[in-house]
């Protein structure tokens, strides 16, 4: 059985770590996947946006994430059940619904609640090690979700507001969403929005920062540019993303999640 | 079989890598957990605190520690057992003792020099790959930790000196033991050494970093407190520390392990 | 059967994850060994030179590897078959090559073409995901290096360019080829290169970077060398290395892959 493990944790410190050797005193023959530990600390919606992204391409089994500003509080703990039939656990901030959507739906939630399937104390600060690991663990060797604490309604889950872009006739107004390592900055973007504002691989582009209008390209991959060309392109999860063929984007341009920038066709 | 493994060897670089595929050339089947390899270059005292911190929360098995700065001169490798009967394997610089001696006390301590477990030519740099690896990895699959070399008196390891505190009617003068990715700063100090400041859940504080004095808060947890509030409370892992919640506490008040701070009870 | 792993993905994204659990989908019982995701972006060369380093260290297996800044052009996705009998993944720019000559040279190559083990759509950004991982994945349970597409002429495969040392009676002129977390500075030379212009351990030396000099000692091991000393030694892959005894060699000279010095014997 696997367990896949995604947090804003990093990996500087002891704390994925201590996840891992929770589960395996549990379930020592579950595999863990560590999908990534690097969502930006307490990002509640790029932590969302990343595992819907990322969950299709893993195995089925015990999906756990924990970005967790409210840990400690009294934000519920949450086991999710997807239409696909994969167990979702973490906390109850919107973290685990857009995964869960994209696979199916929510056909069942559960109250993480029994102590019994807790480390006790269970620490104000560290539910990943004391609440979400040990439920994940249980859940792997079989233990059913109403085990862990009462059937809990749907329509009750914390939601997370996606920012949405304004599409006018030849702009786009959007907002990043995520930049990763390599400089590009994902935007809440769909091909289908960028179409309908008439934008198509090979269109002439302007990129307005607000301080600074930049000449762009809509292409289909890095290859299609020049070493130095900005590009709008849509990425491996098919959202549409900023990049700069063989540089960083997101530094060129200081974007960071939650900026806004528009997109003119020319 | 389970090998835990912390180190300083970070990420970037390949040595984390390279010592698993040592272990895993040895012993195939061992299940390896990496519980960090973030401690500071040559940090000894932070990788030991650590070590301590998680080895309860690990599976038994043997435990590899590699924070080195003696490398390749003449500090000797170790085997140690402890009264949980889990074995600890790295320098004897201090590294592997706060653990051992957390986990019921060192019963048996070996030096490694047998060099048919190791690999040959044992580089002068990187023991990590070259002995302690290869010794974790036989031990893993049913070596004595006598054949590796001869034992030891437990009283002629080197041991750390731990910073303490030094605590007064209402005021504590602490030392910072570790900084962790969200800014939390750990200090050398027990719940019993504040609460013998008078310190507890609630208590108005002032902290003086020497430059300047900020106002504080004895807090159970994060969501005790309002986004911005300098907070003092007890980690997960039972050790006071300083946060400001929803912060970045180290950044704010460019802490570092080492440095010293006061506590005024208000 | 293993999977090795190296890329310059960094763990700050999804992208290792993602490809874990694509192997993982396809090849539950398959361990993946992450050599390191640590390697600059886009820098082949120093993929290319770490693969050779480690590979020799892991257990026989399929040896993925991704630093592919020509993902979604024209160039060829291959496997080679090494005089080992090991398989070797990854895009056709030179980052497998010299790893595959280390370990007996290259015996067999062959472009993957096969959709069939693909996950189509394909990207034009993520071959990693879509077209690396699927394959390693199939390989390593099994699948014939000829099922995945046609045999390529080995001659016809990109090499890389390894800069050429300048070595002289008493002076060398080096290039940084790689640079570790610890600061260490790796050249590209051998211990015969140093020797043939006469510098052996306890030898006194310049280092010019072009704007200042430096003095520095050959030296065996850290621990021949006092705190702040500059060390020029033989690293534990038997590369030649700039180090500071206790410090940041790096830093303190800024240095970076591609920057030369010139070492001079006193």
């Amino acid at each position: 059985m696997f367990v896949t493990f995604l947090s804003d944790f990093g990996l500087q410190d002891d704390f994925v770590g201590t996840c891992h050797g929770v589960i395996k005193r549990i379930a020592p023959e579950t595999q863990i996947i560590d999908i990534t530990h690097g969502i930006e600390p307490q990002a509640v919606l790029q932590g969302a946006l990343v595992l819907a992204n990322t969950l299709p391409y893993m195995p089925e089994g015990i999906h756990v994430a924990v970005v967790d500003p409210g840990v400690g509080g009294d934000r519920r703990a949450l086991v999710l059940r997807d239409g696909a039939g994969r167990l979702h656990v973490g906390p109850d901030n919107g973290l685990l619904v857009p995964a869960a959507e994209k696979l199916g739906g929510i056909e069942g939630a559960w109250q993480v609640t029994n102590t019994a399937y807790m480390l006790e104390p269970v620490s104000a600060t560290f539910h990943g090690r004391d609440v979400f690991a040990p439920a994940a663990a249980h859940l792997s060797i079989g233990l059913e979700p109403g085990e862990l604490g009462p059937a809990v309604d749907p329509s009750s889950l914390v939601r997370l507001a996606l920012p949405e872009p304004e599409v006018g006739a030849a702009a786009i107004r959007a907002t990043v969403l995520y930049v990763d390592r390599f400089g590009n900055v994902q935007l809440n973007l769909s091909r289908r929005a960028v179409e309908s504002a008439g934008i198509v691989p090979g269109r002439r582009l302007e990129l307005d920062l607000g301080f600074e209008r930049y000449y762009a390209t809509a292409a289909r991959a890095f290859s299609d540019a020049r070493a130095g060309d900005i590009i709008l392109y849509e990425d491996s999860y098919e959202n549409i993303a900023v990049a700069i063929t063989g540089g960083n984007a997101a530094e060129m341009f200081s974007l960071r999640p939650g900026q806004q920038l528009t997109i003119h066709a020319t």
